[in-house]
C-alpha cells in the first residue's frame, strides 16, 4: 500500500538521509533488543517475597488480563480499591491525620484561650499521653470539628500540604508521605500497568489524602474516596469558593459505608480490594462475585521490628479471611522491603 | 551501548533471518511514513462550523497542552465537565429520564391499582399530556420516589438499560442514546486525546447516566456525576446487595450543587466547563480562575429545524454569559451536524 516513493520526496537534504540512516540503525538496534530474551522478565513485585500472597496476585491479574481466558476481565471493569490507613501507609502508633489535627490544634491555639482549660484541647496542648491514649470518639470529632471545618477547602489543601510537608513520623523520624509501604507502591504500578483503575477507600479524610495520593502512590485525587464533608458554594469577591461545613456526607466512608462509596463513586463493584482492620470487610465482601474473579486480599502487621505488630480492631476481619478465603498478607513474611526509605539498603 | 554480537545471537534459524528482514522493511516504511507531511493534519472537530466558537475551543486546547507556554496546563489538571441534559444529548420535548419514569410507572401499574385514580399517576397511565405540561416538582419527585427507589442497584441498572436498548424519541424515533450531539462527541474526544478528562456533570441521576455514557459518549462510569440516592450496604444470602433508598445525597447536583460534587468526586476545579441552562452557571463560575486559563462555555438551543429552540430555564445563564464573556455555541450556527444519524446525510 505504501509507495516506495514517498521516501524520495523532492527536498531532501544530505543532512537529512544522514539522519534518515541514523533512524535505520536505530531501528535495527531496537528491534535487536526487544527480542524475546526467556526468563528475562522483571519482577513486577521486587520487594514482595516469594510465597504465597505474592503468587495470588500474579496469578489473578494474569488471569483477568488473558483474553483468550474465561477469567478475563475487560479493562473498564479492571477496579481495584485500596484502604489508606494501615494499607497503603503506616497507621501507628496513631492515625496520621491525628498528627495533622493536633498540629492544626496548637497552630490555632492562640486564637481560642479557652482550649488552655479545656479537654480534649487541652490534653493536645499539654501532650499529655495518659489522656490521648484514651481519647474518646466523640473527643476525636470535636478535635476535627475545631479544625477541619469551617475555612474554605482552598485553605484546608494549603494547611495540610504544610503540614505533609514538614511534620515527621515520631518513630521513623520520616514525613508521612515516606511511611508508605514500598510493596504496595509496586502493586499499585503493576495494577495500573495491566489497565486496573486503581482507587483509594478510606476511612480517613478525603480532602486530606488527596493532597499527596498523587505524589506519594502514583493515584489520581479523583479516585481517592474518604470521609468528606458537605462544602457550600459561595462566591467571595466575584471569585468562587467552597467552605467546608461541619456535616459530614453520608454515610462516614467506613464499614458499610465503603461498599455504598464505591458504587457512588466509582459506579462498578471492584474485582480487587485490599484493606488491613474489621473496617474493610464490607468492602472486601463487595468484591466478591459468583459471576467474574476477584480477589480480596487482608494485610496483617506482625512485624515489631521493621514496622508495628497489632491485631485491635483486625480480630472480625482475620477470623473472615478464614471463612471466606480471603488472601491474608503478612508483613513479616510477605513484604521483603517495608518503606521506600529502606530500599537498596539490604544490598549495602 | 549496544553490542552488535547482540544480533548475530547463535541459533538464528532461517526463518528467523527472514522474519528479521521483514521487520527491517517495516521499520523502514513505517519510519517513511511518520515523517511531517505539511497541512495534512486531520480536523479534530469536523461537525463544527468554521467560527468563533470553534476556534476558541481549538485555541485553548492548544494553549493548556503547549508546554513552552505560560499557558500550560499539566495533564492532572485538564478536568473538563460537561452538563448532560441539552448538552450532550437533546432534553426536549421531555427530560429524557422522564420518559423512563413513565414507562416504569407503566410497568409497575399492575402491583398499584389506587395508581389509576390518584395523581400525578393517573396523568402517567392515561398519557394525559394537559396535566403532565403542567407537572409540578414535587409530583415529579413523587413519580421519580415511586420508580427510581425501594429496589437494589443491580435491579435499577437492569431497567435502565432495558428502557435504553428499546424506548424512542418521540420526534426523531431514534434510541435516546442516539439523539446525543455529534459535535460535543467529537469535542469529548479531542480532549481526551489531548490529556484532559472529561466528567459530565449533571443535574440527573447519576446511575441513570452511567448506563450508557461509556457506550453513548466515550466517558466512564466513574466520571459520572450526577444527582444520587443514598444507598444500603446488606449481605442477603450470602451475597453484596446495595439497595436504593429514597434519600438524596446532599446536596443535589444542580446550580450550587454542581461545584460541590466537582470537589467532591474529582477535588479539582475544572478548566473546561460546558453547559446550557441557569442550573450550569455555578459550574461554569467555578471554572474561572486568574490563575490559569480556563473556558466556559454555554450551548444555545437556536434550530427548531434539526433539533429545537428554546430560552426556557436559560434566561439567566445566557445573561451571565455576556458579562462574564462565556463563549456560546450555537446549535444552528455552529454544529455543521446535530445528531450521529445525520453524519453523511449532507453528502448524499
Amino acid at each position: 500500500m505504501l509507495k516506495r516513493t514517498s521516501i524520495k520526496r523532492p527536498g531532501t537534504s544530505a543532512a537529512k538521509v544522514i539522519s534518515r540512516l541514523w533512524l535505520i540503525c536505530l531501528s535495527l538496534t531496537l528491534w535487536a533488543c526487544t527480542e524475546k530474551v526467556p526468563n528475562a522478565v522483571a519482577d513486577p513485585l521486587p520487594s514482595w517475597n516469594e510465597g504465597a500472597a505474592k503468587q495470588t496476585i500474579l496469578t489473578f491479574v494474569e488471569a483477568v488480563t488473558d483474553s483468550a481466558a474465561t477469567s478475563y476481565v475487560p479493562p473498564q471493569e479492571r477496579i481495584a480499591t485500596f484502604d489508606n490507613d494501615g494499607t497503603l501507609w503506616a497507621e501507628k502508633p496513631l492515625y496520621f491525620q491525628f498528627y495533622f489535627t493536633m498540629q492544626r490544634v496548637r497552630d490555632l491555639a492562640p486564637e481560642h484561650p479557652d482550649w488552655k482549660t479545656r479537654q480534649p484541647f487541652k490534653a493536645v496542648l499539654e501532650n499529655d499521653g495518659d489522656y490521648l491514649s484514651l481519647i474518646t470518639l466523640p473527643e476525636i470529632f470535636q478535635l476535627i470539628d475545631a479544625t477541619h471545618t469551617g475555612i474554605t477547602v482552598t485553605e484546608f489543601e494549603k494547611q495540610v500540604r504544610a503540614f505533609l510537608g514538614s511534620a515527621r513520623h515520631p518513630r521513623f523520624q520520616r514525613l508521612f508521605t515516606e511511611c508508605v509501604y514500598q510493596p504496595m507502591l509496586e502493586l499499585i504500578e503493576y495494577l495500573q500497568a495491566n489497565d486496573f483503575k486503581v482507587f483509594i477507600c478510606s476511612g480517613g479524610g478525603m480532602d486530606f489524602i488527596r493532597q499527596f495520593s498523587e505524589e506519594a502512590y502514583g493515584i489520581p485525587r479523583e479516585n481517592v474516596i474518604g470521609t468528606a464533608f458537605i462544602t457550600e458554594f459561595r462566591m467571595v469577591d466575584g471569585h468562587p469558593e467552597l467552605l467546608r461545613t461541619g456535616e459530614f456526607v453520608k454515610p462516614l466512608n467506613d464499614k458499610e459505608g465503603k461498599p455504598v462509596s464505591i458504587q457512588r463513586y466509582i459506579g462498578r463493584r471492584p474485582i480487587l480490594a485490599f484493606g488491613n482492620s474489621d473496617g474493610d470487610i464490607q468492602m472486601l465482601q463487595f468484591a466478591e462475585s459468583s459471576e467474574r474473579p476477584y480477589l480480596s486480599l487482608l494485610l496483617h502487621h506482625n512485624d515489631p521490628e521493621r514496622e508495628f505488630s497489632y491485631t485491635g480492631g483486625t480480630e472480625k476481619a482475620l477470623e473472615m479471611a478464614k471463612e471466606a478465603g480471603w488472601t491474608v498478607v503478612y508483613v513479616k513474611e510477605d513484604f521483603k522491603v517495608v518503606f521506600p526509605f529502606e530500599v537498596g539498603k539490604q544490598e549495602q
